[in-house]
């Protein structure tokens, strides 16, 4: 590796088990900051971050992403929303009458809340500071709208909890990637014939027989009820986004 | 800032001219390793990025990204994909009889696509190599699944383009961001009252009265043609997704 950054971003694991240990307060700015300093579509930074600071809060979040009681015990737990809402009620109230926000709209917002997140991880791993993404935020669209008091428009795109990894954590292996040849394809899109794709997976089954093991993954995470309800929530979220997208405001 | 890897998340600004210079084999490889250790949900990496070196091909996606010639020029081109393809395909190859994927597996795999990206652009950064988000790749559905081969269920999330900076590139001032207090919000989300809003927006004016800068602004980003193109661009990728999403795979 040719520098420090490129062996962090290369070394850099999730971390799902935290010392009890506080984060410092300059080194929390100093995350936020990395965050705020993202790249972010024409300088409209059409993210918020929730810092979760309340434990109690922070209880019901653990359970609301698929009951994972080590998002409480994290010491910063940072929501990062697409926020499609600010910019159109500043549009608003400067009399612009704005169209509603579109499926457009929501996905450049999550695009910017995501490069702002991975930043966030960036630099904590600089400054020893482990995390780890919850996709699950995105799932119980009605409960988590009430928990987190988010208004229309407004939608989780990723939770990440940091905290100080424990010594097993540090000594865990960082799970193997698939062979680039896979992953990156030349100008077009190629789609990968059956072979090339047990060819590519198969390192995932390790001593196992390659097709029980994905039977058992499938079963495990695509077909399981938290995926099934990450689909439905966010297709709730959605709604709001594809119905009457090009009208103006009239309320 | 207490280290290099802080300050370069800092410092680092959007490239948009490029010196005619090549980016070396091992940097680019660098960069694209950075994306790929990136962190990924369950392991899975949803994505697959396009590295897009035929000129012809750089230049339609300039035009079809909102007509941009700088795209074109860059020595390198990456279309971060949001692809809920691969597994879908390896766990129907495997007979495990795949729902089809739903929008919270296109949002999770957004959120992937992403994560790996801004891994990207922090390795080139650290290389002297500076890049540019190109979000104007979800517009134009049909002639960008046309121009990348994209199929059903392959999702163009961002394009980022990467070049060594020139000299005026390199002393151009980053853009303000909006303050802190504005974008962190403790617990739950805030929403702005109308004042809070143009407090939050006024610096952008600059000597300009806010109202009419607001306004200006709205007009030329958020009603643009671009814009609104982006919303039925990605309306229409969408609703693959959308329809039938908890229905087994029955071709």
């Amino acid at each position: 590796m040719k520098n420090e950054i490129l062996k962090q971003l290369a070394n850099r694991k999730s971390v799902r088990v935290f010392e009890d240990r506080e984060i410092p307060k300059e080194d929390k700015a100093a995350i936020i900051t990395a965050a705020a300093m993202a790249p972010t579509a024409g300088n409209q930074q059409l993210y918020t971050i929730l810092d979760v600071t309340d434990q109690e809060l922070k209880d019901r979040l653990a359970d609301l992403c698929d009951h994972q009681p080590f998002i409480a015990k994290a010491n910063l737990v940072l929501a990062f929303c697409a926020d499609c809402k600010k910019w159109y009620d500043a549009f608003a109230a400067a009399g612009c009458s704005p169209r509603r926000p579109g499926a457009g709209d929501l996905l450049l917002a999550v695009d910017d809340a995501l490069i702002a997140a991975q930043n966030a991880v960036t630099a904590a791993e600089s400054l020893g500071i482990g995390s780890c993404y919850i996709g699950d935020v995105m799932e119980n669209c009605e409960q988590m709208r009430d928990l987190l008091q988010l208004p229309r428009y407004v939608f989780p795109a990723a939770l990440l909890v940091f905290g100080y990894p424990t010594e097993q954590q540090k000594s865990r292996k960082k799970p193997q990637r698939i062979d680039e040849a896979y992953l990156v394809h030349e100008n077009t899109y190629h789609t990968m014939s059956d072979q090339e794709l047990s060819d590519m997976l198969s390192f995932h089954a390790g001593e196992k027989d390659y097709d029980a093991w994905i039977q058992a993954f499938c079963n495990r995470k695509y077909h399981s009820d938290f995926s099934r309800e990450m689909s439905r929530s966010v297709g709730v979220y959605l709604r709001d986004f594809l119905d009457g997208a090009e009208e103006s405001r009239d309320e």
